[in-house]
């Protein structure tokens, strides 16, 4: 693959990495910034609290890329050994830096809580690395240079490294090394499996020059498609939008966007521009529609709110689902998950409204209704549709599953689609 | 760091890990799984699709680990290049496993979906490994043996990577290695910040014994305390079982529940052992309370659901809150939230309610309500609580804090600690 000239490579440390109580978020947030400015991450390390393993992994890694960016370890209890080990890597000795001692002062006024001396400790930073302070927590990020190679530490908190990295790290690499541009252009499908895909665009990957990469990224159901191309050359940019818009004819018919967003963001949108509001009635769900869609910032311009069933007697009283449709019907089916819609519609007054009921595992299932059976209904004040779907997944996925296609079947709907 | 002789390294492999559009989840469960069964794991790798990257991986890590699992870049498209370097690695030679290639058509006729080409070349294994049969898609995984050592490859995508380790891999491995026995013991905490907590058990963490370590995993203002010990004699469980006994007393007061599972499971049980019912009124959380309860199998049996009342009108007709509540105290205040709580447990018939209200961000602060302020309250037929926090993140993080602070203050309710 023709990578920028640049590498980068991200270690993490932390028993809690190793033993699988935490999940590591902070490095694929990293890597996706670093990407934006055009530093490749070659590798990603994730290595526990042990003085040796940290050592031998700086030592690996110093050798092959230019840029270290290390998170964790430099909490204020005993197992957080990444500030003396790195004082020691780098030959210095500790010193109290007075910046980040008045920022873990002024943190603990604020708390009013009783300033402890390992919080004081915090403070204290080896004198040959360059302090990033730490506006969102006590423990101060340090840059160490060696050989034209920059070593970078930060707190495995994950808010706390996102501050330092965008206030600091971010607008200082491209000072210090000389950046090629990375450009990217990604669309959503729906409905399509990633080796389908595959084969209905082989041509066209086969078509693309050397230096413009595909990559297939699927995830529930959906597969993003994303072109990428590296340099500095003007006409690289024209070339690039050409087969991306070559690459959207191919796939026009399971097309939902062509920007790297989310499908709840493109429903927000959709709602947005046509000044419609929408309401939800969940039942196997449990809430995760509304998540969803409430995670979007703004979303509140056309969320108007949700019903979350999942007593018979909360579709009944607050949807106003007949007691005749779930005696006769049954919760899950097409009769009660159309009624779920056209009440939420009616209690919430809202424009448009989702429903699902369905039955998610891992009990619950029947021999006529088996673990998975869902059904799916979307609503209008014109006309409601229903749709049965049929997963095979644990209790998580096919509520994720659930939503996107919910999700989708209503940006169906918007879109006059159905 | 007291480990386990043997130990383990965990290769990840896909661009899509080191772009940082795919958040790796798998190996912090692998990780899980093994520690279960006494194998430390040493490292963690994530390396892009790119050969020579992956082969100096793999030679790192065969120096140092005696089990090396390998996930990703088994699927059909050209970026795909796992299996081929595996088989060169090993110096084999590509063949056609019946049992993997039946698997695969079985599939695409239950799907019915035509079988093409790259499919059917996915049931082809290197003539050097045994095969791992995927009972959840199309890839065979595949174990290798060099000097002692074993190598699997295993599909990226998790259910499928999860079935092979849990039928095969793990099953397996205790045969093969002669491992030590790892016991865990973990306690949930709320309430108290990490360095509080350390401060408080100081002299506790300095009486443990070398072959006991205390590890403190952090998570959204809850913090796990965990007892390890690594070793076959039965003396170490009794052993470790009074350092646990100790350490529930010194953190007594702010200790949620002596095992390793979530408050939204706690919750669970409690109701269940009282045979109360809940249900929720949910603004700034929108749904996400309700997400977090109906992710445990069987809440069904104890939560009849929630209004998700974005906005006020939903607060108004379906949790009956009062217009002159709304106009003069505010959608997010004590009063507002009191009826919510209130109008949950009438509306939805519920024994128990939580309410919540507030600013999640980025928008919509005002200098009286800045960003970040939440109104909480619980309620059963006796009394109604309310509480104010406020708090300093991101929308997400917000929402995710609000969330665990809802659900701990209905804990102290159930437990009559209000």
């Amino acid at each position: 693959m023709n990578k920028s000239k640049i590498s980068a490579s991200i270690i993490t440390i932390g028993d809690e990495l190793l033993i699988g109580q935490t999940l590591d978020t902070n490095s694929a947030w990293m890597a996706q910034e670093l990407n934006k400015i055009g530093i490749w991450v070659r590798r990603r390390i994730a290595v526990g609290d042990v003085w040796d393993d940290i050592w031998s992994t700086l030592d690996e890694e110093i050798k092959t890329s230019q840029i270290i960016l290390i998170t964790g370890g430099l909490g204020p209890t005993a197992d957080d050994i990444t500030k003396p080990l790195l004082c020691k890597y780098f030959s210095g000795n500790l010193i109290t830096d007075e910046a980040a001692l008045k920022n873990v002062v002024d943190i603990f006024e604020f708390f009013k809580r009783p300033l402890l001396e390992v919080n004081r400790k915090q403070a204290e930073v080896p004198n040959v690395c360059r302090v990033i302070q730490n506006k969102n927590g006590t423990a101060p990020g340090m840059l160490f240079e060696r050989d034209g190679k920059i070593i970078v530490s930060m707190p495995g908190v994950p808010f706390e490294m996102k501050g330092m990295m965008t206030d600091f790290v971010l607008p200082e690499l491209p000072a210090l090394f000389d950046l090629s541009k990375v450009e990217h252009r990604t669309l959503l499908t729906a409905g399509i499996g990633e080796s389908f895909l595959a084969e209905r665009i082989k041509d066209f990957e086969l078509s693309l020059p050397q230096h413009i990469k595909l990559a297939y990224l699927p995830n529930l159901g959906m597969v993003r498609l994303r072109l990428t191309t590296i340099g500095n050359e003007e006409s690289l940019i024209n070339q690039i939008d050409e087969y991306f818009s070559i690459l959207q004819q191919h796939v026009h018919d399971v097309l939902v966007v062509n920007e790297d967003i989310s499908l709840e963001e493109v429903i927000g949108r959709l709602l947005i521009e046509q000044g419609k509001t929408l309401s939800l009635a969940e039942s196997c769900t449990g809430g995760n529609i509304s998540h969803l869609l409430t995670s979007v910032p703004g979303s509140s311009a056309y969320f108007k709110g949700g019903v979350v069933s999942y007593d018979n007697s909360v579709k009944q009283n607050l949807l106003g689902v007949n007691i005749n449709t779930l005696n006769n019907a049954g919760a899950v089916s097409e009769e009660t998950v159309c009624e779920m819609a056209k009440g939420a519609l009616n209690s919430m007054n809202s424009d448009y409204s989702i429903a699902v009921s369905g039955i998610m595992g891992p009990g619950g299932g029947t021999e006529e209704k088996p673990v998975g059976t869902v059904w799916i209904a979307v609503s209008n004040n014109t006309k409601t549709i229903a749709k049965k779907i049929q997963l095979p997944y644990n209790r998580r996925r096919n509520i994720e599953n659930t939503s996107i296609n919910a999700l989708n079947l209503l940006r169906l709907l918007l879109l006059n689609r159905l």
